[in-house]
């Protein structure tokens, strides 16, 4: 392949230029100190010779590997591809490249991919596994590896992260279903072990007390993972004690669909016996009837901010440690509903209700 | 840490065995000249004593990076993230490590992603992303890079591939249709410029011919692209030209739900008016009402198949071109309906048909 022999020399006298505008104009961090117009001349010319930066020289002159790794906790969940892309956004046209490694949110794959990782020499690290006291990340920390915090966070340590806002996006969810005259209001939680599931559950109680919501243990169930057949059994242990609630806040979407089932197939109906409301705005809940109501998170842009986060810690690794919040945002479809304040009677699971489901 | 410091000499002396032993333990392409045993004994100890191996004198000494690179056309699209993990299965234990370049169906970022990744010096390439017509893979061919080509494959070539059997997808939808008493079936097809959307295309003629369908343009529509909008626009191209059907084969689950809201948008519910049936089973099609019938593809399965037939080529790069064809299974849901053999008449979109919508 003859193209791959053009050189920054080839294209600098093909434009009539010096080599260093060339390089100038390739390098998307010195790309503003040249004209527009030159700067598309060079990215023309560079695309027509098929010109292709040396990357490896790059790299040792840099004496970095441009590769950064990533851990997914779960791939499948719908959650993360969205970031994967923002990430690649950002790291494509600066020459670097993201490894990302699946870890199923399974301890010891996470550690074998980190050593894994570390023998490819990844420059650092965006981890979007963490668990509140995890050993991987104060590990990373100590051994003075560059690392971003993504989505999931640790408790009490001074890291590099950007989150969604938990709070708030809970506290957006009870204000909404306050609205809507609820005030028995159940909460299947996430597991405690990691930020989101945890900050999501202190935010519910904390903003329950707030609005003067009837706060009881009976109302709130603890699942070990965020996935359907863990929200279905949470559901099932508030509905088997008696729970007496007319809507449900659910630690993140896989969790409402798993509520969802288990109300139905207790005979109760979303959402005319209870509300439901989701996390994470997943594809597709606009189609399913109900349609979902859920707290979206600015997935993408997680992503690209955490990849400008790894690579500003790269460029300048003394600068302090510094955390971007995201807000969340609900979106109110029909799972949600209006009950009459005149008749605020909340149902109790053990009667019968079978007569008005669909009702 | 000092974990880094031990060696297979001191798992060795620890196991009272011969280094070369812990050494066949480790490798999961000896381990089986070992006895199980003797394997558990070593991989605990390894764990045990956090040994890792020294994956760089690895790739040294076999002159590999050990890297694959694995272009995927769009993260976002839920059928390539359980092929990516099935990937991962088959590589961690043998301690490669796929580099995965999102494409965004884009030539563009297509051909900067392979120059990207032969910069990286990766060992081979897992191509999800092929047109019929791929000039980057004819020339990775060229230069004698493996390559496996994942999904969609390219015309009249002599290419490792991993696909799923189209022809056979399509003749379960059609024979199911057929089964109920369906004859006038539309196809809103994919983008022909890739194998999948011109296959199931081909077997839609081919197997309608065969079972004695009604065959005419008026019933076909082409997208250029496997996503909603584009089915959306198909669908209302047929309805617009006053086609005549009582049930459509998609593209594929985006298409199709692209076609459920046109449909929908001209008074026609799905399955009373129209029955529909999409392509690859993505998840959440089970909680749509009414729930998508669809055929299912092999996703985790088709991924593992590309990481061994790439492995294999490593290691064997003198063997043969293979294909691996995997059959697909269709998943009847709610979408699709019996209609009665003695009312065969199906309904003219330009007639108002609302007040059967629902009934």
């Amino acid at each position: 392949m003859s193209h791959r022999k053009v050189t920054i020399q080839d294209l600098a006298k093909h434009l009539n230029v010096n080599p260093s505008t060339v390089s100038r104009g390739l390098n998307p961090d010195t790309r503003h100190l040249i004209s527009p117009r030159t700067a598309t001349r060079i990215r023309k010319a560079a695309e027509e010779f098929g010109y292709y930066p040396n990357r490896s020289a790059y790299a040792l002159k840099k004496n970095r590997s441009l590769t950064i790794g990533i851990l997914i906790p779960n791939i499948q969940n719908s959650v993360f591809p969205p970031m994967i892309r923002g990430m690649e956004q950002i790291f494509l046209p600066r020459r670097y490249t993201a490894i990302i490694a699946n870890t199923e949110d399974d301890p010891e794959l996470e550690r074998s991919a980190v050593e894994h990782l570390k023998s490819l020499n990844v420059d650092g690290f965006i981890i979007a596994t963490a668990t509140r006291s995890d050993k991987l990340v104060a590990e990373l920390n100590e051994e003075k590896y560059p690392v971003v915090l993504l989505n999931r966070t640790v408790d009490n340590a001074d890291v590099n992260q950007v989150l969604s806002d938990e709070a708030d996006g809970i506290r957006q969810a009870l204000e909404h279903l306050v609205a809507l005259g609820h005030s028995r209001i159940a909460h299947v939680a996430g597991p405690q072990i990691v930020s989101t599931g945890f900050r999501r559950r202190q935010a519910f109680n904390s903003y329950a007390r707030e609005l003067g919501l009837v706060l009881s243990d009976d109302l709130q169930a603890i699942t070990s993972a965020f996935s359907e057949a863990e929200g279905y059994s949470g559901c099932v242990q508030l509905l088997d004690k008696g729970a007496d609630f007319t809507a449900l806040v659910a630690g993140n979407d896989l969790i409402a669909l798993g509520c969802l089932d288990a109300l139905r197939d207790h005979g109760l109906a979303c959402p005319n016996d209870v509300s439901i409301i989701g996390y994470n705005n997943m594809p597709m809940l606009e189609r399913m009837s109900p349609a979902l109501t859920t707290v979206a998170i600015e997935h993408g842009e997680m992503g690209c901010d955490a990849a400008r986060t790894i690579l500003e810690l790269l460029n300048q690794p003394a600068s302090r440690s510094r955390t971007i919040l995201l807000k969340p945002k609900l979106i109110i479809r029909g799972s949600t509903r209006l009950i009459s304040s005149k008749d605020p009677k909340s149902f109790t699971p053990n009667e019968s209700r079978r007569d008005t489901v669909g009702g």
